[in-house]
């Protein structure tokens, strides 16, 4: 089977025009089929701010209403898709932006019957991933590139975490690929020392994983990426890393296995 | 060879949920090939509007500053794009949308060497476009949906107007299909008297058109949209028709000829 590699980028280089250049310059070097996934980070709560639109929250969750998600679907699925794609077609690089709905790529379920109302949130899974139009276009040496938008096939956007989307389309292509899943962030690897940059981890198995976390030593924010990460290796992705998106080519950061 | 129906729809349809929900409910059930082109209208200005953004004209043609081409970006090839194609394929209709960067399906050029400089506007030509793509979309059966959102391949985001857009694509296919030109609108069709909305016209011919333009008869906002309608026509376009949208499958509004 081909090495698929399915990446993913977070906002802070979505949102910075040189880190994504540099992002971009790497990307195209590897080898395809590829994937790119990109969050959009807090562009879509700046724009909120200044449209005046209240950033609704509960218990720490965020909630996105009606007009929150106007504001993602722009943001991600517009401006910062449609400018990923044109600079990639600008290397040559023959980018299709895709949220969830065009071709019915990735169905998902509003969230519902939990204690809080998320709103307009997606869920997915792996097995109602549209595999074939993503083979049909891998096959044409087209390269998907997806925001963080999905939906419910009844006519309504949603809106779906990017680590969850990378990891979810890494475990559907898992029957046609060796699925290679990066995780780019603003950091060398997965940090033992959230204060110490250098503290970074080289391999992490997944007690070693659930060590750590019981002690305390992983940083909070990265438990939904790492849980994520670690459910991808469990449902067949041949490897999973998380690095700095500069490091993209270069065989370093955190390495996950089981 | 197959007829390929090309429908263009306003801003006032795309901007307004019930009207928008009626033209695509009659959308479906035209015969496919078919592709979808829209205008964003006034949503653009509303949101530069709140956000400060000032809308800056000079001799009473709209400038495209960097601002206003990210608002046009977020709001037609992202909102306006993304819940076209949601609606689809919330009816069945496996829509994907397309902003001319995605598979770089429209290259345009910059606007230069004009008196005014126009900012991030692209002028376009039928020779460019990547019918390749377009074709093998086609053949699957796919309902590409396109706004108003082009590129210059090197990585810049441009706005083309949608009826631009429309009548270069027909021009385009119209070697490998009969094509079929629709300019949706909210009048029945071309009026002699633009405060009469009864008084539209059945068949219009060019040089009826011509002796209407001189008698100042047609409406200067009509006049960009039939010059293009008339130069489809030109270059073997089969059928142009520009009719209310609500009459999309009846057999009513302005057909013209050559």
């Amino acid at each position: 089977m081909n090495t698929l590699h399915v990446i993913k980028i977070g906002g802070n280089i979505a949102n910075d025009e040189k880190k994504l250049e540099n992002f971009l310059a790497n990307f195209v070097q590897l080898d395809e089929p590829k994937i790119l996934v990109h969050g959009g980070g807090s562009s879509a709560s700046d724009l909120c701010k200044k449209l005046d639109i209240p950033i609704q929250m509960n218990n720490g969750r965020r909630i996105t209403d009606k007009p929150a998600l106007d504001v993602a679907v722009m943001v991600y699925a517009g401006l910062i898709n449609k400018n990923i794609v044109a600079k990639l077609q600008g290397r040559s690089c023959n980018a299709l932006g895709l949220s969830g709905a065009d071709l019915n790529i990735i169905p998902a379920k509003k969230r519902t019957g939990t204690e809080i109302n998320y709103g307009f949130v997606g869920d997915i899974e792996a097995k109602s991933i549209n595999n074939y139009f993503i083979r049909r276009l891998l096959d044409e040496q087209i390269v998907p590139v997806f925001p963080a938008i999905t939906h419910d096939t009844q006519g309504q956007l949603l809106n779906t975490n990017a680590d969850t989307i990378a990891s979810t389309l890494s475990i559907a292509l898992t029957k046609h690929y060796n699925v290679s899943l990066i995780y780019c962030f603003e950091e060398q690897g997965v940090l033992k020392n959230i204060k110490d940059p250098d503290s970074w981890i080289p391999q992490l198995k997944k007690q070693n994983y659930l060590d750590l976390k019981s002690e305390g030593v992983i940083h909070e924010g990265m438990i939904p990426k790492l849980d994520t990460a670690f459910e991808a290796l469990k449902q067949d992705v041949q490897q999973v890393h998380i690095k700095h998106a500069e490091n993209l080519l270069n065989n370093t950061g955190t390495e996950l296995s089981l």
